[in-house]
C-alpha cells in the first residue's frame, strides 16, 4: 500500500515527536518519576500506541537522549557553513550546555551505561563526529591548539555541564570560557602528552550492560 | 576513667581504620554489593562492632568520602610548605585524580546529595579551603589567572576526575594538562565574566536529600 504508508509513517512520526515532547516537558517539571501514562495523557496519544513505541520508561527516555544528540548534530551542522570556525565550534558547545541544563535527569538516567543502548551509541558516534569537524575547522584556522581531539574536549565539557545548574552566577558560563582558554594555541614545549583518546577506548572504558551489550 | 578512655579511644580508632580500609579495598574489588558483614569479616572485627558504628552501608560510603577527603586537605596542607606555588596546586589536584581514580564509585554513590551529610560537607568545606589556600598561593606567585575560584576549579576538575577511568591512553593526565592551559594568566580583555562561585551558591544549587537536608 504505498499510498498510504507515507501519511501513516507521517503520522507516527507526528506521535512520536508529541510523546517525546511531552515526556522532555514532564519529566522537566516532575522528574523521572512521571508515569508513563500520565505522559501519554499528556501527549494525547492512546495508552495502546504509546506501550507500543515506547515498552518502558527506559525507551522513552533513551528516545528523548537520541533526540537531543540528533539535534545538537544538525545544529553543528548548520555551522559548518559558518565562516567564523571558533565561533561556530563554541556556538555549538554553548547550545549543548543549555540542552544538558534543561535535561539533566535524563542524561544522568543513562548515565555511564549509554553505550550499551545502539541507538544512543550511534546518535553519540555522529554528534562526535560533528563536533570532530567543527573542532579541525578551528585547528585548521589556528585558533584552536591542534594537540586536542573531540573526545579531550567532550570530557573537559563534563565540568561544564556539572556547572550548568541554577547556581547564582552564571558558572556554566565561566567554565565554557575556561575550555576556551585551555584550547588556545600553544607553544611546542606545552603541548599534551600522548594521544587524543578515540571512541574505542572509550568505548573499551565505559561499563557495559550485563546481557544487553553483549546481545549487540 | 580517664585511665582507659585514652587507650580506648585508640582500640577505637584503630578498628575505624581497619573497617574503612578493608570496605575501600572491598569496593574497588567487587563494587558496592559487597555486604557490610563481608567487610566486618575482613578488617576482623566483630559484626556487632561494626553495625554499632556503621548500622548501614549509607555510613560506610560516607565515612570513607569524609576520610578521602580528609586525606586531600591533609596533603593540601603539606604542600603548603612548597617553594613552588604552581607545582604545589598541580600535585594536589594530580593525587585528588588518582584518588578518583580509585573511588570512582564511592563518589559516584554519594554523589549530587553529598551536601546532604553533615560530616562529608564539613570534610567538602575543609578541602575546598585548602584547595583555595593553595589556589591563592599559586595566583599571587603570578602563574595561574587571578579570576578563577576553588570551585571554578573543581568544577572543571569534573572533567579530569570523569577521564580517570582505566583508558587505554592516559586521559586524565591530558585533561589535568588542560585544566593547566586554562589557568594560565592572561590579558584583562580575557577575564571571565561574572564572579567565582561560592559554597553558598554550591549548597543552593545542588539538590538536598529530603528529610535529612531539613533535619539538618
Amino acid at each position: 500500500m504505498p499510498e498510504t504508508s507515507k501519511p501513516l509513517r507521517a503520522d507516527a512520526e507526528r506521535n512520536r515527536r508529541l510523546v517525546l515532547d511531552a515526556a522532555a516537558a514532564a519529566f522537566a517539571e516532575h522528574g523521572l518519576e512521571v508515569g508513563v501514562a500520565e505522559i501519554a495523557r499528556r501527549a494525547g496519544v492512546g495508552r495502546g500506541t504509546m506501550f507500543r513505541r515506547f515498552p518502558t520508561k527506559e525507551h522513552l527516555i533513551a528516545a528523548i537522549v537520541v533526540d537531543r544528540m540528533d539535534q545538537a548534530g544538525a545544529r553543528g551542522r548548520e555551522l559548518f557553513a559558518d565562516p567564523n570556525p571558533d565561533a561556530a565550534l563554541f556556538e555549538l558547545l554553548a547550545s549543548m550546555v543549555d540542552a544538558a541544563q534543561t535535561d539533566r535527569a535524563l542524561f544522568e538516567a543513562v548515565g555511564d551505561t549509554f553505550l550499551a543502548n545502539a541507538d544512543i551509541r550511534v546518535a553519540h558516534a555522529e554528534l562526535i563526529g560533528v563536533l570532530d569537524q567543527l573542532l579541525r575547522r578551528a585547528q585548521d584556522a589556528g585558533t584552536v591548539r591542534d594537540d586536542v581531539g573531540a573526545l579531550d574536549l567532550l570530557m573537559m565539557f563534563k565540568g561544564v555541564c556539572e556547572a550548568a545548574r541554577p547556581f547564582s552566577v552564571d558558572v556554566a558560563a565561566r567554565q565554557l570560557e575556561l575550555v576556551r582558554a585551555a584550547l588556545r594555541p600553544v607553544a611546542a614545549s606545552e603541548r599534551l602528552s600522548g594521544r587524543p583518546p578515540t571512541l574505542d577506548d572509550m568505548e573499551r572504558a565505559l561499563p557495559q550492560v550485563k546481557g544487553k551489550a553483549s546481545a549487540q
